[in-house]
Order: C-alpha cells, then sequence, then structure tokens
C-alpha cells in the first residue's frame, strides 16, 4: 500500500480543512487531483476548494471509513489530529506524512529526543509531569526556562516563562497542569525556518531558510532569504535532510531553528506545510503546496528553486482592514482565506512582495 | 448598479465553467470571494472549484434569475455566452466587462470594424453575407485571402483559406454559408499579443507582450518577453489600452496583433482572460486571473510588472501522455484543468518555465 502513486483524477484525502487546506486543495487541482475534506467544522475555509467535505467527529469510524473508502491517498494539513483517527485510516489507505512523523510532530518531547538522538544541537530540556518533576529540571536547567505543554501547543500557546525558580508553581498552574517540558531559554539572535519536502522514494529538496519574526507569540513576518552565513545555511539544510530521513517523512515539513553565536539551535517541527513557508507562492514556480501534494501523490518532487526574494505578512484579526490600503499597494500579492468571521490573533490571510534586491 | 464594489465574503458569477473559469474561480479565492458558475455542462471543470455550480441552458429564464440573485457581479469566460442570456442578467446585477465588450467579441465583423474606428492598422476585409459579396470582396482584396465566419470562430474553426479565385464557392460551403467576413492574408513575422486590464474608474494596466506560436490553428506556445522593438512594444501597449477605453472594458482582455516589416496589424480581442496570458501564473505577483477579479471586483488593479521571462506551453490532447516525463523535468510548472476525458485538440493543462536570460 505505501507504493500507491496517484494519476490524475484521483483523489487525495486531507485531515483538516484550514487555511493550510485551502491552499493544499487549490495545488490538488492544478495537478488535476480531486480534493476531499474531513473536518469537523462545518465552516472549513478548505471545503469550498474541495469536491467533498465529510464534516464528522474525528472518533467517527463509520465517517473515517466512508472518506477512507472516496479517496486513494490521505494527508493531514495540521498536526494535531488525532493519532487513533489517523490509525483508523491508514489500516485502508496510505497515510503520508506517515504515523510516526505525525506522532512526533504531536509532543515536544518527543521531537526534542530525536533531535538529541540524531546530535543535533537543542536546547537543554527536561520532562515535566508533575511539581516534583519541575523543581528538578528547574534545578538542572536554571531560569529563565520555559515551561511547554508536550501536546497541543501551537501559535505560543501552552507555554509559561519561568524567570525565577520561585515562579514553577504559578507556570504549572498556567499550563494546566498537562504532562510538559521545560526548556532552557536560548539566547538567539534570529529564528528562521527550512520548508524541506521528502519524496516516496527518499529524495529530499529545501527551500532557501527564511527569516521568522513573530508577535505576541504568533508568525508576524517571514523573509527570504534569511541573514545566514553559507556555512549557517547549509547546516540547516542538512539538519532538516536528517529529520525528515530519520522519520521516513513523504511530503513537506517546517523546521523552526534558531541562529545563536553558537550555531544553530533546532526548535521544533511541523509535519506538514507550513505558515513560513507561504512566500514560495511567489518566489517559486513549485509552492510548497504543490511539492506537498506532489510528495504524497507519490509523483517526483519539483524544483525548490527560489527565483525571487521575498517578504511574507500575515494577516491577522482586524489586520484585514487595512484591505483597501492593501489592495492599492502595488507591491503587494494577497491572499485571503475566506474566513467569514475575524477574531483577535485568527489568522485571515497573508501578503507576499517581492523584495527588491 | 455599475458602482458596486464587492467585499470579501461576496460572491461573484461566472458565465462558463471551463479552465478560464476554474482559474479565475481559484483567484477569486485567494481574494476571499466566492464563486458561482453558470454552465450547461454538468461535468464543467470550474465546478469543482465553486461552492455552487447552476447546471441550465444559456436560455433558461428562470435559473438565469436564480444564478443573478446568488451573486453580486457577474463576469464571463468565454465570449460565445448568448448575447441574450447576458441581456437579462444585466438587468438584475453589474455584468462586468458589459454587453458592448462581449457583443464585439463575438462578431469579427464588428471587432475589425472598431478597429478601423480607432485609426488602428487591420487587414483589409470585407463582410461577406453571400456569394455575390464574396466575389465582390474577393475583387476587391484579392488572393490569398481567408474567409472567416463573423461568429463562433476560435481555434481556427470556422475558417477556409481561399487560395485563387475559383475557390470561392468550396470556401463559402466550408464556412456553412453563415454570415462571414473576407480578410487579406497577412504577411507576418510573428503574433503577438497583449494581456490587458481595465479597471472600472478607467485605469489600464498591460503585461509584457508575448509572443504566440500556432499548430493547427491552436495555440501551442507563448514566449515573452516577445522580440519587439521598445517602439512596436510600446504601439502594441497603446493599441490595447486604445480598446480597453473605447469599449468601457472593464476586467482583462487579450488582444492579438501580427508584426510586419510595417509595423504592428491588429487581429482580434478576447474580451476575457485569454490563453496566452497564462505565463503570468509565473511571472507576475499579479495574475491576468487575479487581475480580472480585481477589476470586475470594483477594486484597484494590481501591478502587471513582469519579474521573470517565461515561457508557456499548452498540452492539447495526447500531450498528457507526457505527464511522467513533464513532472520529471526541474523546469516545468505544471497546471492541468480536471478534465476526465481526453481527445484531440482538447486543451488538457499547460506547462509554463522560467527561461533563463
Amino acid at each position: 500500500m505505501s507504493e500507491v502513486v496517484l494519476a490524475p483524477g484521483d483523489t487525495l484525502g486531507i485531515l483538516g480543512g484550514g487555511q493550510l487546506g485551502r491552499m493544499l486543495a487549490m495545488a490538488a487541482a492544478r495537478l488535476g487531483l480531486g480534493v476531499r475534506i474531513y473536518d469537523p467544522d462545518p465552516a472549513a475555509p478548505a471545503a469550498q476548494l474541495a469536491s467533498g467535505h465529510i464534516c464528522a467527529p474525528w472518533d467517527d469510524a463509520e465517517a473515517l471509513e466512508r472518506f477512507a473508502r472516496t479517496v486513494q491517498v490521505v494527508t493531514y494539513e495540521f498536526e494535531n489530529v488525532p493519532v487513533a483517527a489517523v490509525e483508523r485510516l491508514a489500516a485502508l489507505r496510505p497515510v503520508r506524512p506517515g504515523l510516526r512523523s505525525l506522532a512526533t510532530g504531536q509532543d515536544r518531547l518527543a521531537e526534542k529526543t530525536l533531535f538529541a538522538e540524531l546530535g543535533l544541537a537543542v536546547a537543554p530540556f527536561a520532562a515535566v509531569d508533575g511539581p516534583d518533576d519541575l523543581e528538578a529540571a528547574l534545578g538542572r536547567i536554571g531560569v529563565p526556562a520555559i515551561l511547554k505543554t508536550r501536546r497541543m501547543g501551537y501559535d505560543g500557546k501552552g507555554q509559561a516563562r519561568i524567570a525565577a525558580p520561585d515562579g514553577a508553581a504559578a507556570a504549572w498552574a498556567a499550563v494546566g497542569r498537562a504532562p510538559s517540558i521545560l526548556e532552557g531559554v536560548v539566547d538567539f539572535t534570529a529564528e528562521v525556518s527550512v520548508i524541506a519536502a521528502r519524496g516516496l522514494e527518499g529524495a529530499v529538496v529545501c527551500y532557501d531558510p527564511g527569516e521568522n519574526l513573530h508577535e505576541t507569540g504568533i508568525l508576524r513576518r517571514t523573509v527570504v532569504p534569511a541573514g545566514l552565513t553559507p556555512r549557517l545555511r547549509t547546516e540547516a539544510v542538512l539538519a532538516a535532510g536528517r529529520i525528515l530521513t530519520a522519520l521516513d517523512h513523504v511530503g513537506v515539513m517546517g523546521v523552526e531553528m534558531f541562529v545563536t553565536p553558537k550555531g544553530l539551535i533546532i526548535n521544533e517541527i511541523a509535519p506538514r506545510v507550513h505558515n513560513s513557508g507561504h512566500w514560495t507562492e511567489l518566489g517559486c514556480a513549485v509552492d510548497q503546496f504543490e511539492q506537498h501534494v506532489r510528495a504524497v501523490a507519490g509523483w517526483p518532487l519539483g524544483p525548490a528553486t527560489r527565483h525571487a526574494d521575498v517578504e511574507m505578512e500575515n494577516l491577522i484579526g482586524a489586520d484585514v482592514d487595512r484591505l483597501p490600503e492593501i489592495l492599492r499597494d502595488p507591491t503587494a500579492r494577497l491572499h485571503l482565506y475566506g474566513k467569514a468571521e475575524t477574531r483577535p490573533g485568527r489568522k485571515m490571510g497573508h501578503v507576499t512582495r517581492l523584495r527588491r534586491g
């Protein structure tokens, strides 16, 4: 089953119907593939661009089976799809990327452990399952440190910074007393990410690293190319290639890294297309969405060559009120996600701009 | 009604659901707009990417009214939409481009007459409504000449070449004795087209002219930039601007021209997005599809700046059998139209490639 290769006219199943699923759906359409979305949300933005939407909970075995029967390959657009649902599907259809990528991407402890096993530089970390673990970990790692839930953290959620040893109890409460990981704070000069793809036969391509700028824990901008030395750029790409290969990953992955005076520190992975790769829409002939579809379809990967310098800006919440100004801006390429409701912190769209060198 | 401006969440109605409608639907989605397709074909490729498809004949007044009620603005993706249908819709909703562009684009005589009225160079032409007209026209224009039906001609259909005066009867039979136009054959060195857009407030932008290469009457390749002198390039763009302005056109238009030793000859217009503008997907931040949507939405036009040299190749009929090779080609960006059935002469997709300067 792992050898299934899609043909035009076949249907790709996508778990999750957010904006990433929506952009995947358009890329799949451009490659002549049909798309079916599985998402419990009746207003899933991707459903508008898909030929089918199964709207059911993640634990609905009958709906999952019905979904599997109408698609030839399954992929996912977010890493918090319940593993049990993917296990059910994997018994019926190839799921790409596989369960190992998904499980690792869901668990900060598993991903940090993988990086360490591969000999990649990581921040000091320790598993925290209770107040005693936290005390011990703080003793070893010191302050400042960040306590993060192992699961379901994204865009800065499920995190608490510990500035002094007496902050442990408050942090433990702030993360909801959930299984967590304590990480030493990294003194970094920049955050970069590598968008990498791996094909069914093991080939890996990497897009140029971009530099990410966050505000209140949410990605605000990605600038490409990142200001890396050739040596660090190579290091970043090689680290990404090793991670995808170690996981036998099939598809696109975002690998986030910190740049420090001592070199790169691998921070985390997202086993899917990634917000920091939206610049590829404008800067590359084959963008991350098409690349992911090619990979999970079992097709040869496309080139990851970058033909322009690009800056990507997220439109978050009320940023969409700037629409008239953005439409008048001759440097801006707009991409909206079709979300009816604007909420603070909600990603509503993005703008890409060519940077003049 | 002509002042209606769309807002994200509004719905654009598209008459015709072929590949051009499909690409318009994706562009509209990227701008946060919904799309509803009207097409009598239940397998219309655009329907897969739209949130609604009204599948009814062009003379179904009730269906047209139902369509109009669910959209805020109507546009079209092919110029052979019956004028009567558009007149019905125009009474209910803004139709952009308007009836004048549509009627002119449907009638070779009307378009040639417009070009001549604007003082633009055209091939010698004459209306032919019967054998006597044809004899008289041949006497004036001479041979070789081409007899073309005034209406419903595209991709070389409805045309007959007359090499000698005694070929008149056969040509008249070949075009089905339909109202026609006789055109003198132009001795040209190249065919170029200008993809131009005009906004609701009268601004015009033009993409760089591309050079078109045909095989058996069907566009095979477009190469951008065309090999024009700066003077001819300017002449081409100015001619396009004058035509769009004269028609009070709102939206994108393709203007085809011949390059001759004596200058440009305006050949024909398509009052819609155009096959020879597909290169803009890869070569411009805002492609022709997004540009058209911006124009008909009443939004400011985007830049038509070209940031790369591009070659576009149509995939026609059995060309899709080359898919494995195309997918392995690191220079090729593939775009398929989701058509289930391959037929000779049918446009199945296209490939764009960055050209290295």
